[in-house]
């Protein structure tokens, strides 16, 4: 990327967008980058990516967001799936036994289950779909240290500009290679090879030769994304400290093929022991079973900090065999361990100057056993990329950038309050009877379990009002508490709040659209609707038609139609001169008449499926709520909660969140919630710069 | 592979099995090599794979055999869906409109439906999957001709000889590079590239130096496989022609974007006009649609052939723009075109002293619109694949090999009968009333594509008596009639086949193994049935355990166990020494008892889920018939006509198909179809030679 600078300066360039840390948090950027086909850099310290160990869990939330870009499937197939959860306490007797079982996924929350599946493939599919979709332009740069960071405040206003300045520094091949930690165990602990390694991932094996070890050069970038982990070189360089402190409790963690007569080896488990400490079992892919396991013999010293070098896998196993006796447990492989104190911390701001911003652990850490850690960091990106992206390329305006921190500090807040809450039910010891108050109620257990499932499954997040979200309410109260640009049309009352929810009681405004199966009008296919909303940075406005075949519904539809179709409003002037009609806005139609009577050319307004030269009709954007052949009914209006006869409109975001809901002549309210967020042309520029036509 | 041939010399070498032809259909052989563990070489004298046009219909049947070597996901993802056939007659005015609409595959056959995706994106999923599962050993030969094939009739019946010798010689680049047809058209119609080309295929379109061309070498192989096509070098070196002829019936193909105002465009049409003509459409991946346009401006000359180079582009699609009249019909793009006349043919004989086998095109042509021929093809190398993979690995008994003419011969009748029926219904004028004699009456032609679906299905084959199908009733009568070599175990009276296959009234013997969804018993995890029975090689016992929970019945299972587990007993006998006890046969068992009261270790005999020093016991190989949490209750005792509390034992070719079922009593049978079928330790081998114990 940097010229070659012969004559001895620092070669200099510039970058739309600069990703730091390529850990699933940075490569979902990259992955946005990729998508929305913005010019981006991605850096990580480490020489190789990640092949066993880390994180592991999916969320239902996580799984929505992959098959977005792509790649669902990949990880829904390679997984291990978990449907049940066992919890084993002690009995009268003292001995464990298994006092229940609930569902893993709450039932009927989403087309995918939760699952586990290591962090290294999770990688793997990052950069193949990067790849892909950036025609291998957006490559990971390993073994860069960035070594300063300035942002030029006067210019963080101007869109054209490049005000931070970063200047990296490639490794060398030495300083690249993580240190491993020195035990007396041959099993590793971190990153290096596992003997599981899929075909695929050969190739990052092979270590490239730096032959530019000690080159520096300086990047000028729009925005930079730091997303380097808990000990976050980006959010030292803004100067923010993670507030928050840590627990006395210490867990190992083992990746072990265990060898057991425990009959729930193949369940995810919540053990108790009356006097051992707690254990989690996690069932993965290829034979492996993933153990977290309280350390009851390791102590803090002093300091508040436990010493990690004094912990074995031999003090760690020792420990899982206590908590599951009387089961007999042992192992021959162990693919991965590692040890950690919990602890729950979480950064005072996400972002500087709207220009550099924060995500996963570099602002938030916890502890892992909830499977939050992952999902969040990524969920973090998915929120944030499509609006850097947005913005890097001229087509959304900076203020929806004030969104980020509100929308996902708010949930690194939540997420803090319900692992502090777990943690302490989880490594608590089980209260032997109700008169032992110092113990943990194993009901108060089972309840926090249960109820934390949904918010485990990463689909009660709900963001609150902002130029992207039109609900009623205080910004502040409902996101972090930080401020949040408004636009015309996000101010809106209660009441007329409570009117719009009503059009679609189930597609909660500031949620992610939920997704029921209906069928393409022209070829009779059932989609889960969901599968429809790719993340490729556009809007999407669902046009509930309802009943076509009603003159007065389609009178209204056409007069709907008719003012989309305007030269003048929003769809054409979001959309670039001489590109196609849905570049920045796709129209989608569900109609609730019967398929067989309708017909897409007679019965909807070309703009529901535009005419190109070269590929005639598009026959892939108007879908109709009707039985399936092969797949049953999806009873999509009534599911969504929309009338059959008159419909609504919805406007979903890139990321499939739900920013509006209205009827088919709220049209100008429509208009405005483009107005606030996209540059339309001709229009005024939030910074009061008339941006010029493109 | 050759050796360099310094001297002079032509070099010479041994192989278990060559392929000629890297279609679909060699493909499939390669692939079951690359399953089975058997080394395999594969040429073709083409120099790239295809990369548009060609065959695209795939079957129910064939996508079940995708996923059970591990793609069919991908097939599914890409391909195009086809729901619904929409039937178009002439009305009372002449004037053609829709006067039906039919499910494109019957609802409840299968877990797939029929789809479409063209055979250069098959190609590609089998060669990642040869790669993949042969770990790079087996990889296509391109411009590679063979010359010669000679068979030592002495050693045919040698299990360790290479009796089949086989010429091959290197193209040179011009030879290997197939001739355009030379036309005024710009349109391709033939291999060469597609500007849909998909990005993983692109390294095969850089056409490596043919350094080797003119070379010659000479292998010696155990078994050949010729699978090249309708002109096929195999099988006139054996000195086999095709039965049958050609009809007048001319039909052009073309693969284009359409802009049209036809409504049923992105439908499975079929349209008589009333005097211009059919056509048939199909729509495909990628906005294309592939129009099978009858020809009647175009008749054979006095010799019965068509004259092909005086049909161009533009005559076709004239001729498909009368037909869809008074519609419009356009294009801008076409990826594809070619001709044909109709013809049914099918060889003699599909094998030569059970060492040269052939499949696919090379025995049998018919017409395309039917989407069989690459279906057919690739189904004759499924059956056969494992076959010679098992014998050339001293698995199974030569004798086996017998049963492959017998049952895609008969396949191979079925299909010529079926297409002459249809194509003559196709082809032909529609009926002006009930007294137009000569016409074609519409109601005939729904009925006859009715019955077809099922036909086209690839699911109702159903293979005669042989040593791997216990059934009564004469051999060569249920086969293509020629002779079938039958075991000890294959000799059965009607009645006791009906008793039979009265246990198990949802699993017709011969015919493939439904899939019903069950559970894991260990993880609760649901899965079709039929994505245990992967495609490895391996037969399988199925044991429909019943209630293990009554004690009656749970001693019966034990009692049957203990034959399993016995030493001289055939599952032992069959298994190489040292190997894992599911080398070649694998249990896998169903029962009907609540999963939450039952356990794997306490309620199933070590057999059914075996133990590993290193691994612990095998959690993947007892499943329950029980409700799922997200996905339903698959019933499968109920629709697989199984009693809940007896069960029954079912044996599962390596193909899937339904060999043997009996009671839990039956062992004596069922180590009887054993001994017919496989070669195990210490008994006698078919020829009489006593093999080794491996």
């Amino acid at each position: 990327m940097a010229e070659t600078a012969a004559n001895g300066h620092i070669p200099e360039s510039n970058i739309d967008v600069l990703i730091i840390g390529a850990g699933p948090s940075g490569l979902m950027a990259a992955a946005w980058m990729a998508h929305c086909g913005v010019k981006a850099r991605v850096v990580d310290k480490r020489n190789t990516k990640v092949f066993c160990g880390q994180a592991d869990g999916l969320q239902c939330r996580s799984l929505e967001i992959f098959d977005s870009l792509g790649f669902g499937d990949r990880a829904w197939k390679e997984a291990n799936h978990m449907l049940e959860i066992c919890m084993w306490n002690p009995g009268s007797d003292g001995v464990i036994c298994r006092s229940d079982r609930i569902p893993d996924t709450i039932v009927g929350l989403s087309r995918f289950q939760q699952i586990v599946l290591q962090q290294g493939r999770i990688e793997r599919f990052f950069l193949d779909n990067i790849k892909k979709y950036s025609k291998d332009t957006i490559k990971v740069e390993r073994g860069v240290l960035p070594e300063s960071l300035e942002i030029d405040v006067s210019k963080v206003e101007d869109d054209s500009a490049y005000p931070v300045t970063v200047k990296l520094r490639q490794l060398s091949e030495e300083e690249a290679t993580p240190k491993q930690q020195i035990t007396a165990s041959k099993v590793n602990d971190g990153i290096f090879r596992s003997n599981l390694i899929v075909e695929d991932d050969e190739d990052d094996l092979i270590k490239k030769s730096q032959s530019r070890g000690g080159s520096s050069e300086i990047v000028h970038a729009k925005y930079v994304i730091g997303c380097d982990g808990a000990r976050s070189w980006t959010r030292r360089a803004l100067g923010f400290d993670l507030d928050g402190e840590a627990t006395d409790f210490i867990w190992g963690v083992m990746d072990i093929i265990p060898i057991t007569d425990f009959p729930d080896i193949r369940m995810r488990c919540a053990i108790h022991s009356a006097e051992n400490g707690s254990l989690m079992v996690i069932p993965r892919e290829n034979k492996l079973v993933r153990l977290y396991i309280q350390l009851k013999e390791v102590t803090p010293d002093a300091s508040g900090r436990a010493d990690r070098t004094k912990i074995a896998p031999e003090l760690i196993f020792r420990s899982a065999q206590k908590i599951i006796a009387p089961y007999n447990l042992d192992y021959q492989y162990c693919d991965w361990w590692t040890a950690y104190q919990i602890g729950q911390r979480v950064a005072p701001k996400f972002e500087a100057h709207e220009r550099v911003f924060l995500a996963g652990d570099a602002v938030h850490t916890h502890s892992p056993k909830a499977g939050q850690g992952m999902n969040v960091s990524m969920q973090d990106c998915f929120n944030l990329g499509w609006k850097v992206g947005l913005v890097a390329k001229g087509v959304a305006k900076r203020s929806i950038l004030s969104s980020y921190q509100s929308e996902r500090r708010r949930v690194a807040q939540d997420l803090i309050d319900f692992d502090h809450r777990f943690s302490r039910l989880f490594s608590g010891r089980p209260a032997k009877d109700v008169m032992d108050a110092e113990g943990v109620s194993m009901e108060e257990f089972k309840d926090a379990f249960e109820k934390g499932n949904m918010f485990a499954s990463g689909l009660s997040v709900n963001y609150g009002p902002s130029t992207l979200i039109v609900k009623s309410g205080d910004a502040a109260e409902q996101g972090d508490g930080s401020k949040v640009a408004q636009s015309k049309a996000t101010q809106i009352t209660a009441d007329a709040f409570a009117k719009r929810q009503g059009l679609a009681t189930g597609i909660p405004i500031g949620m992610r659209f939920n997704s029921f199966k209906v069928l393409n009008q022209s070829d009779a296919r059932p989609w889960h609707f969901q599968e429809r909303l790719k993340a490729d940075g556009r809007f999407r406005i669902i046009l509930f038609a309802g009943n076509v075949l009603d003159a007065a519904q389609k009178a209204r539809v056409d007069k709907f139609c008719e003012a989309l179709d305007a030269p003048t409003n929003f769809l054409r002037a979001a959309t670039p001169g001489g590109a196609p009609i849905d570049s920045v806005i796709e129209v989608l139609t569900i109609h609730s008449s019967k398929r067989t009577d309708t017909e897409l050319l007679r019965d909807f307004p070309e703009i529901l499926h535009p005419f190109s030269e070269q590929h005639g009709w598009d026959y892939n954007k108007v879908f109709v709520d009707d039985v399936s052949y092969h797949e049953g009914f999806g009873d999509a209006y009534v599911n969504y909660g929309v009338d059959k006869e008159r419909g609504c409109v919805v406007i979903a975001r890139p990321d499939q969140y739900v920013g509006w809901i209205g009827e088919l002549e709220d049209f100008e309210e429509m208009q405005q919630y483009f107005e606030g967020c996209l540059v339309l042309r001709g229009t005024q520029a939030t910074n009061g710069q008339t941006l010029a036509v493109r």
